[in-house]
């Protein structure tokens, strides 16, 4: 198999399937993951530096040191306060307008005479070097690309990151776990704007999916023995590079480091043009070196630790699963799971059972994951412990169309197909149903769940012109897989993966299955009954328990496990030499001759067939979304830069309403406590804000929790008939509602049974501006 | 500190409390624990004898042998089809019948002399060893006397264990996890009704409690660093005693090992009845033995490996907290969190003042926590990773009244007071204002959470007749807890607790500013400004500096952190012999003399004072909360014990609603289809069945999930006016009512807005029976 090319993108998903594909690859596999990941590094990195550049005028941040753990705490990367632009990379846009189609011309061409490249080195089977070096090119060109068509298209909000991350913080959103304690990073905890902010997204995840679609939900166990991982391949592969300080025993990730060297490198003022070049071209082509290579840069230039000075280790694989031991004798180890799927796919029997051995049915998941990362950064884009929300659709692998595509089928996605991308084109806007019918997208119901997706993130506040689905390339999929979109979302640290959607073929039953023993299979009825040859081993059990004794059950047990190829072999080898040689589960050797085996043909006839579903499996990461949707959601207001809220849905807004009595006058106090109760008994998160301070402060601070309807209770209400004011957040406008009437409106507004706009038709505009009272 | 008495059932939120008490037990820490659970395990097995015996004459299950780890898989304890009566434990019904309460007089009189005689010791100041020999003799007869009552009591149900234990299997409500693995002891995964309820019934709590009281949701790390858990006491207390196989390495716990060691022994042929006699002594008396006296224990009856006979180990500690490390360089260690509350305590100051500074409030978390067990049983009672629903409500410890205490104080409540246990009474009914009044709850927080959590635990199904309310005996509750009381469930395993509610004062906020130097307080406003005398050190920083070079901070920083007393002691030390010697977080030892620090003294005019405010803790325990109501709704059709259904409330149900066409004509499909989409679109889950079998059988099936209502399309439906039956699940009555209608009426019946009997007073019975469908 070539040398893989690597999405420029990552995330837990890519991650996940990256990983499993590991096992199958059979060379450069374990830089594979490590690539993975400083790709993500570098694109950020450059991604700040173009798509922020031009309008500003800032200068990219420096890449931020090479955290070793423990590091001090630090909340999110790049704090530095930089005022950018956000830009829409609605491809629409660029396609229309000829004159700045006319400056990417030449940068899609050179794209695509790369791509070309590629593929003519794959079709002639050459150097899997050749191979490898030309596809770093390929992504390196297409990274340009994508940076040139993000700065040229025009921007559609103005965003400040560190001015966020400051609200996020001070509103105790979300913040580092433990930080009195002097903080771990990669991990967070989430206050309560972000724990009901999540809360809502995954109850509204699950009436969209699970509830919707009758998906059977599990909740399975986070730590895992080690046989499971193994057989799902993570205990092996699922490893990152990294290099020790010898002396002081600190970490660093081999990705990070050496990018961060080299490019000190080329700074320095006694570089020479040579010199700059030759970095250049190594920090472009990181993707594409394994650990050897890897190890010779860090020879070449002498790199050392960049804090102390001291002589670094080789590059050393560190596995990022979390382990400990379950039991009190040691010898149970177990891990924390790097995901939610394996829990779905172990219990695939009692699912399929439960499902009254009907196919297909789609299983849900929602709980945590864990990555011990070697420095994790970009706030909840790359952290520790996780929430994961996730899919597994077992379908028969010849039928994998869906009962309500046609639903969906009109919807229009922004697909960034493997062949746009190789050829150096953009993105397109297609409906589903044709994208399925041309065959780009592999099948109905990867396309319907891709559709699914789409509709599940726009509900929740995601910018349609800020969601892409880009399509793996052939060589960075797993090679059991079909087909593979990626959700991603432009948020200001570049497209972020947040929602993986793979075709993943029967590779995890059949791995499994080939762990355990336990068929993992479903079945089919034939069109007409068949007549089928059988093969058996027949052990002659006590000339085994006379010759083996207490191994007579380890043998017989490995017998039972024997493949159809392998029965074959045997009754050759008995024919033969009259010895076979059989290793059981425990590694041991034996010979057995005619007089403890033989082998049995019969026929029988069938009516069902045994197969290995395939699987479809849409996987979410949620604190991905959920940062990209406050990134989407930030606003400041017009001539106030101090004043900044989060325009979420109220769907999904952590407290739908609050309540505040004009002044702390006792005479409101009633009527305050009235509304409470009513929204209580609706089940209407709210908030009452009753201490002193102007009304126009306290609407800010409720403003700034994203609360998005806010009742007042002013001296009209005491007279009759008793009336209110409702205030809606993004526009500030107010109308005077019926106080008994007050309660159904909010409710119907957060759960979008109806609109502000409609709010505004049916009630009287109170025309009072926050400012005056 | 005397010897503690210690509960003869215990918990979750037991072991939390409990295991934060024993940084402060002067004696026989390291076995509290380790009784504590040693007590349940006797009290199940005392349990399952008398509870079940006098009524089926089933004897006892013999106690399960020790689990070494790792087991074959178990699923559930007591696995024998063994049918038992369920009684009720209404103390009511003991008291107003003069036969039962003569017959339990005499064992009255006994805990009640046994009561006054522990008294006596403590007032006097006995030796410890008397204190605890006597306080076991008290549980001992306790015990009798507990066990007599519930054999007296009349059965208010039949109960089978094993037969709901397979339904629940059959059916995947949860199993065991990675069964194909061979599985894992205390660890299992929830199917999709298991998921579905646990879902539910946390949706629930979130409504009762969350929203309803406007508490603070969080959502912490599960992985916490070493230092955090260090300062809770967990790292060095939270730990049972075991013994290893000499050779094998098997663990074996050592209460279960040692009991079920002495019960052969006094079982076998040539016991006299004096070892007899010696034995069951031991035994009732395991609760109060320490580390050193249960290996006496093991000496003197020389107890081997009950496996391999081989020899064992002296008892050894085992944390009971999963390991691991955190980043990559192997010196971070961390834990799972053995419970959810450390993580609100870390973030006290900010969730202060996320509530603008001001007292009381409440935070709440959901979510995962881990232990690792030694030999996990029980089923869902005792295992590795469960969920957990802890609230800490903050409040001034002067101030523990509850402004909501008046919407409950008429709700009535059965206490098992501290009192009654010592005096051999029973559990009484009182109303929960009157206890408060009395004195008998400590404050109105507490009894407001204790009324709260009533009416949420009848609100999910928990059967009233089965729920008390245990007392902390005063040896039992830790020294900084003014008063605690567990939630206790009664099931076949004997009472189980399954809330804990404790005030628990200002312990952990305490514990965690002492560790860390960040002061965890809050403020009021003083009635009237004081002037108080303020001391602080001034260090010399140039000295210090020049003195000390790199340790200068750290010196400035421990300076920073001393205390009042310990300020006045440096003044008293410099006065005197002119040098400080000062201890650094480091552990390092340092002289300062007079030319580095000095005292100031002043005065300072302040209007508010701090104080560290005092926390009530409900901390519920999912699983085990599940288990019971599960166990509460489990029936048997009359006359057809093989039809078993469960009785869930329609709020908690995991499914609300099948849809069953009468066969599978395809001219039901439309409406069937239509139901479907219209019970999606009011967010009712449901299952349609259209496989074939009677509409008898898949009614059977659709109970045994416990679907609380079922919609058949029959040919009448096809006829206009299209309408449908719709069946209640418990009473198998059906009614007619209209195809638009139905799914409203669903919805009020699911909800709890309308009841089954209205239904039917409101729409007409179907009368065609099940059976002759």
């Amino acid at each position: 198999m070539p040398a893989a090319e690597h999405s420029s993108t990552d995330g837990i998903a890519a991650q996940v399937k990256l990983l499993k594909a590991l096992p199958h690859l059979r060379s450069a596999t374990l830089t594979l993951r490590t690539q993975i990941a400083r790709t993500t590094w570098s694109s950020e990195h450059i991604a700040t530096k173009v798509f922020f550049g031009t309008t500003t005028k800032t200068t990219a941040a420096a890449p931020p040191p090479s955290q070793p753990h423990p590091s001090p705490p630090s909340w999110g990367a790049n704090k530095q306060n930089r005022k950018v632009k956000l830009r829409s990379a609605a491809a629409e846009f660029i396609m229309s307008n000829p004159e700045i189609e006319a400056q990417l011309a030449p940068l899609r061409e050179r794209v695509q005479e790369q791509g070309n490249l590629v593929r003519d080195l794959k079709a002639k089977g050459a150097p899997e070097l050749d191979v490898k070096k030309a596809v770093a090119e390929l992504k390196a060109r297409k990274k340009l690309l994508e940076d040139k068509e993000l700065a040229l298209t025009p921007s559609v909000v103005s965003f400040d990151r560190a001015k966020m991350e400051d609200l996020l913080k001070r509103r105790f959103f979300y913040d580092q776990s433990f930080a009195i304690y002097g903080g771990i990073t990669g991990q967070y905890d989430f206050g309560p704007m972000g724990c009901a902010l999540k809360s809502n997204i995954l109850a509204l995840w699950r009436q969209y999916f699970a509830l919707e679609e009758q998906m059977l939900e599990v909740d399975c166990s986070i730590l895992t023995p080690e046989p499971v991982l193994k057989a799902s391949g993570h205990v092996e592969r699922f490893a990152d590079l990294m290099v020790k300080d010898v002396k002081t025993g600190e970490c660093f990730r081999l990705d990070h480091l050496i990018k961060q060297a080299l490019e000190k490198l080329s700074k320095a003022k006694e570089a020479t043009p040579a010199l700059q070049a030759e970095c250049e071209d190594i920090i472009i082509k990181l993707d594409g070196l394994n650990k050897q290579e890897l190890a010779d840069v860090l020879a070449k230039y002498n790199i050392k630790s960049p804090l102390t000075g001291n002589d670094l280790t080789e590059p050393i694989e560190f596995n990022l699963m979390f382990a400990t031991q379950i039991g009190p004798t040691g010898l149970v180890k177990g891990f924390l799971r790097p995901e939610t799927a394996q829990g779905i796919f172990v219990n695939f029997k009692r699912l399929l059972e439960f499902n009254q051995g009907k196919l297909p049915f789609a299983v849900a998941q929602i709980g945590n994951s864990f990555r011990n990362e070697i420095s994790p950064r970009s706030g909840l884009i790359r952290v520790r412990e996780f929430t994961m929300a996730e899919i597994e659709h077992f379908c028969d692998p010849v039928l994998k169309d869906h009962p309500k595509f046609g639903n969906i089928k009109s919807e229009k996605l922004t697909l960034y197909s493997a062949c746009n991308q190789m050829d150096g084109k953009s993105a397109s806007q297609v409906e589903i149903g044709e994208a399925v019918a041309t065959k780009l997208v592999a099948n109905e119901t990867l396309g319907y769940y891709m559709a699914r997706i789409q509709q599940f993130l726009l509900a929740i506040g995601i910018k349609a012109e800020c969601l892409r689905f880009r399509q793996h390339m052939s060589n960075e999929m797993a090679h059991y897989a079909c087909d593979c979109w990626d959700a991603e979302i432009l948020t200001s640290y570049g497209w972020v993966e947040c929602v993986g959607c793979a075709d993943r073929s029967a590779y995890d039953l059949g791995q499994h299955t080939a762990a355990t023993g336990v068929r993992l299979v479903a079945e089919k009825r034939l069109p007409a009954p068949k007549t089928v040859e059988v093969s058996e081993i027949v052990p002659n059990k006590q000339a085994l328990g006379k010759t083996f004794k207490k191994e007579a059950k380890n043998i017989t047990d490995a017998l039972a496990k024997l493949s159809l190829e392998e029965i074959t072999k045997v009754e050759q080898q008995l024919a033969g030499d009259g010895q076979y040689k059989l290793t059981t589960a425990d590694g041991q050797s034996h010979e057995l001759g005619k007089d403890s085996i033989s082998v049995k043909h019969s026929s029988k006839t069938v009516h069902v067939e045994e197969f290995i579903p395939s699987v479809v499996e849409p996987s979410f990461g949620i604190g991905r979304i959920m940062y990209s949707l406050l990134e989407h959601s930030f606003q400041c207001r017009d001539g106030d830069e101090q004043r900044c809220y989060f325009t979420l849905p109220p769907l999904v807004a952590p407290i739908k309403c609050s309540i505040l009595p004009l002044s702390n006058n006792t005479d409101f106090q009633p009527y305050t406590q009235k509304l409470s109760s009513a929204l209580t008994k609706a089940e209407l998160s709210h908030k009452v804000d009753d201490s002193s301070g102007s009304i126009g402060r306290r609407y800010a601070r409720t403003d700034e929790i994203a609360i998005p309807y806010g009742i007042t209770v002013d001296f009209d209400t005491l007279k009759e008939p008793h009336t209110v004011t409702l205030r809606d957040r993004n526009t500030m406008k107010q109308v005077r509602v019926g106080l008994e009437e007050v309660v159904g409106v909010v409710k119907d507004l957060s759960t979008a049974r109806t609109s502000w706009e409609k709010v505004t038709e049916q009630y009287p505009l109170f025309e009072q501006q926050e400012a005056s009272k």
